[in-house]
């Protein structure tokens, strides 16, 4: 099979240089095109990211230290011309783009349109579009289904091929599986008390000041209680007459809070089932056992196990469980009742994989099986 | 006035050497004697602590470059020999211990018993002692009126001046004197849920390898949830007949995680009240006000507010707000309304001043204005 | 003795700030007039660094709780617009100016220039100037005598009571001192190898990115090695014919380390003496003995002891060690023979306070005493 | 090719488990023998390492979330029972030892003695034979001829099939290849002013309390510098009659500090050449050339390329140049002339990598390549 080759609008910033790291050996898809702001066009991507390459390793090196990805010599466009990405669109070498854009939530909004308008799918990791009505925000293992919104949204719009789909907030990741599986077994959840530990990568760069995460942790995160407290809703939601309809529960409540650690967002949540409440055991054997799409049909990103269970007293950590699974699985321990809900665990995952590219990519490789990006 | 002299038990370790800097210019006590383990016996305090000194600034130095307290010259007795500290007090040279000391549970029970049965009362920072029913578990701002148990505490042990009073352990101090103020002010409350970030310094010296606090955090400490669990419910609780009767509420969850930071335990807290429910103004109206025995004497280690508020969206931080009022405050922020229960917050204090040997000094003090100690 | 009225042109920023936390309660100084940059001009300094208060604790709060320094009602004025501090001069609000500007060098230069024509002195903390040949680079300890350039400076621009005088830079304060009192007692010193391993704090904020700072050190911060290697000639210096004429050695070679430490710069020195070689004993006793000007005379922000002996195998250390003396004491440790050079060292000082705030307030102390600033 | 079934001593240890990880896909040796403390003797190697295992991930899980290494499942034996690895080899499970034992010196000495003479080669990363004068100390890439003093070795011992090779010390990994490299290229070393920035996990575990690594660092690690300054000279030796000979230069100084990084040792170097200089660029041309026999023969665990030049300003850095060459590479950067000597340059690598585990197996695969281990 012929790989499909792909851009990447943002290309320069911290998520867009992860999702360069992360596709550079991909079976499915190649990294033909990529696009940021106005300064960096024109030069090839090597010097675009020269002195500012913060994923590890060196762009130009391979980790066994033989020669890295060709993408270094890629001219970087605009991202703001979506001409260009049209031009190479019709050359072959850009079939949709993955978008990692750093601007004001409006002009984001009006850009990633404006690339579906033009017949370019959109797979966003961008917050812009995560309310609006009619585009899923998917993860992949929970919400698969909701990517056949595709066919209405294209027809609200009136385009053709283009269409846009997103990711949800990286807070979210480390416990919206797990609760969907036990959602899937049948077991309701009403309330949802949980407070996140978060990694300062999900700032991007420079993002937090080493002065406030030496010795120290900030309980303040801008816009991510909200959006952890609101978008597991539209993700347990379904698709109702031409928009998602949110779920009605959980009721959230959430502490966000930034923590002296590079990459991996840990939460402490606890929660209240409905009247059937699963034992202690049950739970586990749940997670243990959940599989979903992209396990059952062998996505190249997902992980073998959605998610891991750890029975050590003082497991998950972020440093050393941030990279099951490749970064894509998500890790839980200390599974125990609550005093005050039901049940309390700490869920764990990586927040720049599978809570931003690795996650975009994931939603790729499902909307390519289901024939949307073909 | 004259200073009365003191000694400390477990004087070597990283809570008996904060006693020994909170005290070096204290206005009603001075260290007079100081007892640690068989093996620092014998050697002038200065000598025991040597390349082990975890306190900021050096022994022998003041802060201003000047020669330090004297206690480095005092010998270092054993503190399993009751008897020396006896000497020490006919002689005038301990009239009371705090104890710090680091030793089996039971081990402490029986030791500290025994000093009390000699006469030497003990103002404790251990937790054995801490569910003894007619041990008294003090913040000074909170329940002193806890300290009255004493005289029948002498009476059902047969003790003549001894006694033992306890501290809570440091990782409930960063939220419940802000709960009593409420409680104080007749707002019931029915449940909390608790997750606290806290200072590897409330483990002790070597305590957690630095292995496991570099660019990570650990979500577990053995048995620190079960003790802000069921702390708080004796702390609010009253005198019974012979012993203390627990309060019934409020039921607690807590998550209890180590994170990077020398000293600071941060807690995020939500909390539901009864059927009458202050507004956030009436909150923040009741902790900037709330003043305490403590405040209203004058105890020279009392901090003038003992409930510090911040406006800040990001405030409190552990490295620059532990310190507030000489680390005995306890600083509130982030006060605001829980979709979940009612109300949420953030709360911090110092683990080793307010949580440890500074909350003992005030207890002593308030245990001096009653006229326990004198 | 009345307090003499100071002004802090860049009074925001993170050295502004400590300029005003050092200045609090300061027996000869009152902080009457602040300065910054145009977009903080007309808002009481409160509201200015509101949200950016970047010291320990609140501006608003003294460290007991309290209500902290009157200088937060104080409104701000344009740095820019010297007819301003000229006013407050003349309305008694401002003899003098602590510069902590924050701008491009040469907009520095020209606008501590014209400071000092409007005969207002100028004691800089900014490197603007450190390279002019009548404006001396003053460590009070060690070349306090080069204040009496003022007379001269003043005579080569034609400015009455103006005068500029500046520190070097925070990364040769953890040696420069030590390396004088072994000159002082008539050691030459010929070459010097140094490593540095520096705070994130002298990057200012934001400074430094976490992401660069978590499990991670830069082994490159711009511009500090070339410091590092020149300043110590200039104040090793002595006044010629109308400029500084610098000192020939020692030959220095500088590595400079940014590491995850919040404040405190730690130094590695190797050097090589002349002919004359003193011994390690008599290298720890200079060091110990070492008093000056600011000592003997009592200056209020000198440290008892400039250079701090330890004999600890592991110190000196940043969190540790860097409040010595009240930050304003160089700390010295591991002093030992080296196989390459003669004698090897570590050395330790708080950037911010001793290479920073501190270190313009004594020299100010200094220029007060030597009747420069009455 | 069947694979080498070899066995691991201190197989619990930090060290143990990296080889446990490394070894756990290696094309030609495959571990089949466990050997620890009697304390964990008898129990399966996944029970010995539950609650501690520190390396990346589970044991029990492989990184995609799938199964692990079938060595959870080998029954770990008493180390200080040589019979038992003995009876291991007879039974074609073991046909040399990685020695990671964690003992005294003399002990370690004792024991490994013991295996070679029992006719098992003892492949060690403990620092007790680097000294034994024909015991050869091993860098793959830089004097693998002298693994050739293995027979005189065997006949000074009167041992048969057994023998004994070292690694050296893992803070002089990150200077010693590019020091040679230059050497190789006829260029004399004379002196070498070194001062190191350590990880904490070449203080293996529980090491360093995190108390000391929070908003600090430690300038100094125990016997540390004396390794950095003695085993260049005998790795830069050669083959005399019956033992090594030293080489005479550089003479070298060490600074050796602790620093807040879990892994990747940091190394300024200052260094003199002889009277034959090279460029600067001559310098960068060797080593970014520089290959030798590991790269020659395309040995499993060599990195394509030894030294990786990195041009930035601001790197090697720890956390992102770590893993470079698969943890087995040099970074080298900041190369440029210095004032006191004739070149400065920084070199990192990864300590449990390269610096030990990976370093031993390297080792290996070079001892198989030349006949001594089939």
């Amino acid at each position: 099979m012929e790989k499909i080759p792909v851009g990447i609008l943002g290309a320069t910033g911290m998520v867009g240089q992860k999702y360069v790291r992360l596709l550079s050996d991909h079976p499915w898809f190649r990294v033909a095109y990529v696009a940021a702001s106005p300064r960096s066009a024109g030069k090839p991507y090597s010097g675009a990211v020269a002195g500012r390459w913060h994923v590890d390793g060196s762009l130009n090196l391979s980790t066994d230290g033989g020669w890295g990805p060709g993408v270094g010599s890629l001219i970087v466009e605009d991202a703001n011309d979506v001409s260009k990405a049209l031009a190479a669109r019709n050359g072959g070498r850009c079939s949709f783009v993955f978008s990692a854009l750093e601007m004001g939530k409006e002009d984001i909004k009006n850009l990633e349109e404006a690339y579906a308008a033009a017949g370019i799918p959109v797979v966003s990791n961008a917050s812009a579009h995560r309310w609006t009505g009619d585009v899923p925000m998917l993860i992949a293992e929970v919400n698969p289904h909701h990517a056949d919104i595709i066919p209405l949204q294209r027809k609200n719009r009136g385009w053709d091929k283009g269409f846009i789909v997103v990711k949800p907030n990286c807070s979210i990741q480390s416990y919206t599986t797990p609760l969907w599986a036990l959602i899937w077994e049948g077991y309701e959840i009403k309330r949802l008390s949980v407070t996140t530990m978060q990694a300062v990568s999900g700032a991007g760069y420079p993002g937090v000041p080493s002065w406030d995460m030496i010795d120290n942790l900030v309980p303040y995160i801008g816009g991510e209680e909200e959006k952890s407290e609101q978008e597991p809703l539209k993700i347990f939601g379904s698709i109702g007459d031409g928009a998602f309809i949110n779920a009605a529960e959980p009721k959230i409540s959430a502490h966000c809070n930034r923590v002296p650690v590079s990459d991996g967002h840990t939460a402490c949540v606890s929660l209240e089932f409905g009247a059937k409440k699963p034992s202690i055991d049950e739970v586990k054997r749940i997670w243990a056992d959940f599989r979903a799409l992209p396990q059952e049909e062998n996505f190249p990103t997902a992980p073998l196990r959605p998610i891991i269970l750890r029975e050590e007293a003082d497991r998950p950590q972020p440093r050393k469980d941030r990279d099951a699974g490749g970064g894509m699985a998500v890790t839980v321990g200390r599974i125990r009742p609550c005093p005050v809900f039901d049940l309390r665990f700490t869920g764990l995952s990586h927040n720049t994989v599978r809570g931003a590219a690795g996650g975009g990519i994931l939603n790729a490789e499902l909307l390519t099986y289901k024939g949307y990006l073909s």
